[in-house]
């Protein structure tokens, strides 16, 4: 890229607000700012309370535009579904109102896909207190929450990769699950390119063959992105 | 449509042959023609021969273009890994030369899928000797092979729901099994529409909730569909 196109491309997302809603805490960025401001969140975390803490914690940050990674099902730019795991009330709410911005928000894991994108068709899975997926395809980003799939009669493929597996399966056996599962995922969506993230990512000793380990900046990356490359469709 | 549209459509198609090779048949369509001709096919079917066998029952067709739907993965238009259940030699083969004419390869579930395509994020799902399937989101068709993912240990989604499966199983506990497969797709992979189809969907007394019956001719509606219609794109 030449100079002046970077500089161009920088302060068109200087002023864009990236917010990563998790289960333990939501974080927040400023454009490509290296600092990344939290508070925590828990079950009980409505969206009302969600603004008005990030709000609280983005003091003295100048922002004209807001990216959410929401921690559930996004379509068309909207939550259609409660979160796991917080309060209610997510659904139907109007975050632009209450930003007083344009917001843009989109799956969680599919912000931290996109963080890492590099072309061609991508599959990002993201180990953290569950299981997040996503798959990309020619810049069209698809959310998916393959860890709903039933591995057992009980248990899902989240369950056993997500914390609480980790938690009752111990080290060794949740790392040969996570091959076994990036081995398994990748012979039936055949992509070109695997991407392991998440806060569990550096757990494991080796990756899977093929993939890629996700950086901590890929969500707030992600969210840049999502308003600034023009090249990618949210489905 | 208009008259005229519909009229130019169906001319624009007349004279491409479609042709399904499926592990137990090949079959072949000309145009939107109501007559459908095959022969048999087994696990020594090389490409070379599938092309003769299909010039022989196509005789008296006139054919300018064609298009295939293949049972194995195929990226970008042509093969990339040899089929389950037919002979060697398909990777890397020339079929365009071989037919004379230009030639559009795809995917046989794809292909199916496309038939019964009507817009949004649709998942197929074949049941036939395996278990094919495809996601389109938004015109662009993804082969997949979810078949492929595990159930238990030993034993895929595909080893349930293929014909071994049915024959190992028996009817009752095969409809069970594919009612909770169509479930646990639709909660993984979040579709608009699902279309179940493929030559043993027919053994499903009641479809699961959201999915519909895709139709016989569907493999070949989609095959024109690869020619004939521009919002599609094959990844």
């Amino acid at each position: 890229m030449p100079a002046t196109a970077k500089k161009t491309a920088a302060t068109a997302t200087a002023r864009i607000l990236v917010v990563d809603v998790g289960g333990s805490h939501v974080k927040c960025r400023l454009g490509a700012d290296a600092q990344v401001r939290k508070f925590a969140s828990d079950a009980t975390l409505t969206p009302q309370r969600m603004v008005q803490e990030v709000r609280r914690i983005a003091r003295g940050w100048a922002f004209d535009r807001v990216s959410i990674g929401y921690p559930g099902v996004v379509r068309h730019g909207v939550p259609v579904r409660e979160p796991h795991n917080l309060g209610r009330g997510w659904v139907g709410f109007d975050y632009a109102a209450a930003f007083g911005r344009p917001v843009r928000m989109v799956n969680d894991a599919a912000m931290q896909a996109l963080g890492s994108y590099r072309g061609g068709k991508m599959l990002f899975l993201g180990l953290g207190t569950g299981l997040g997926s996503a798959l990309i395809v020619d810049g069209d980003v698809l959310a998916m929450e393959l860890g709903h799939l039933h591995w057992t009669k009980k248990r899902t493929y989240e369950d056993f990769l997500g914390k609480a597996g980790y938690a009752r399966m111990g080290k060794k056996k949740w790392r040969r699950r996570v091959r076994r599962v990036v081995q398994d995922f990748c012979d039936a969506l055949l992509p070109d390119d695997i991407v392991v993230g998440g806060g569990q990512a550096d757990r494991l000793k080796r990756l899977p063959a093929m993939a890629r380990l996700g950086g901590n900046a890929d969500a707030f990356d992600g969210g840049l992105r999502l308003w600034s490359d023009s090249s990618i469709t949210i489905t």
